[in-house]
């Protein structure tokens, strides 16, 4: 299993393009697949297993155009880029903060040549981008609505886990306008919003396909769900065996289960 | 578990309300549940395991008036007054020979106090029961879309297995008018049609709220869905932990699992 290391502050990394120094409010991860480092501002927002498994759940292709949105620390693409190969990526970032932080993880990465952050609303990814213009798009959007047990509502923190500057519609209607016809969409989210996310993606014409229910015990409800969805697809849904985190082995509970322990090895 | 039983042709079976004798294409089975029986006609539908579950998955409270929608030979009315006391129950089936079937089952268990088997269409629902009359509707509707792999589209055994005198927005829009504000609908159905299921479920005003998937086996696809909506109620979804059917002991596949040994047992 990963273990996260904080590599230490002031400490500077030389990638091909230049140096880069971790700040004060920083820590250096090791994201245990093919040697990848991600710099994480807790303060901000860190990556978490969701982030883990919806690059193992989303599919690419070789010669595939992939954007991720919401895109964060640039998790998403530097974890997909490393088991789809010949694969292009693009992320894009509402927040400045956030953004800047994904590049230098793509710099620390050495991953220019592959990953490009892009600061930028979703709202206007199809200006960007140009319509159509993605085989591929991945999103791990903010989970609550906006008025749900928000305190701060301009914070960095809130704005990545609340549906303050884009809802489950806007990103739905986001992934639509960049995806070509039976292009894919793949996304994480809280079971607890599954019909709103349905809802919105039937609204954006692009049809669940494919669901897996992320459970932290085989005998608890679910508290992740993976969805792929396709653009302009009939109606067909499969429902994917559980995904179980952890298991009880000999009473100790808490024990990560043999798929965990092959995803985050990087075995599928 | 169960072992379903066939009593022999040609006997006669005495009720509180008179004799029932079994025809030349019916067998009676044992519902292993409170000495309950079935008349099953095997050329037409038997029950399986999609209505066991479907009883156990609904519950009712004491008062509540339940309608069952595609009653068929009536299984689930009769399996749910078993484990919910002080509820009555009313059965709407639209094939002749499945609601005369249906009835018969009512009184060879003598249930014909608690549950009462009307042949109608559910397109009428509420002119024969009322708007807003039920606490809870159930149903088991015909799975499969009316043009998919279908031979005969007469045959009683096709319409209860394809969508050619109702679909899934019939469905919803019948409960939707028979069910009080915040009454309860459930259903089974297969997972494949879960997104027309939740859509059409929306459409009709009756919030998705908690899903069961069912999966053959731990490491399989799901192939049933339990879905309980309520009318008229805010959008938030439990996805509950899975159920499994069997499991595998010393390399020997097709083993029940303890909760499906308890359901068939009748302890939840």
């Amino acid at each position: 299993m990963c273990n996260k290391e904080n590599m230490g502050l002031n400490e500077i990394y030389t990638t091909l393009s230049g140096t880069i120094q971790l700040e004060a409010d920083e820590r250096l991860d090791d994201l245990c697949r093919d040697g990848l480092k991600l710099i994480q501002k807790p303060d901000i927002f860190c990556f978490g297993i969701d982030a883990v498994l919806l690059s193992t759940f989303s599919k690419a292709q070789k010669g595939n155009k992939v954007l991720d949105l919401c895109s964060g620390n640039g998790v998403i693409p530097i974890l997909m880029q490393a088991k789809n190969p010949d694969t292009s990526y693009k992320g894009l970032e509402i927040q400045e903060v956030s953004a800047n932080l994904a590049s230098r993880n793509v710099a620390i990465n050495n991953l220019e040549s592959k990953v490009e952050i892009i600061k930028g609303d979703l709202k206007e990814a199809a200006k960007i981008f140009g319509e159509a213009s993605f085989n591929v798009v991945t999103v791990n959007p903010p989970y609550k609505k906006a008025n749900s047990g928000l305190v701060n509502p301009d914070s960095t923190k809130a704005i990545a886990r609340h549906e303050i500057l884009c809802d489950i519609d806007d990103v739905c209607q986001a992934a639509a306008r960049c995806l070509k016809s039976k292009g894919h969409l793949y996304m994480v989210h809280r079971p607890d919003r599954l019909i709103d996310i349905i809802a919105a993606m039937r609204r954006a014409h692009i049809e669940p396909k494919r669901i897996r229910m992320v459970h932290p015990y085989v005998d608890k409800e679910a508290n992740m769900v993976l969805i792929e969805g396709i653009k302009g697809a009939n109606s067909y849904m499969i429902v994917e065996k559980p995904l179980i985190v952890y298991k009880r082995v000999d009473g100790q509970s808490g024990v990560y289960t043999d798929e965990i322990l092959e995803i985050y090895n990087n075995k599928n």
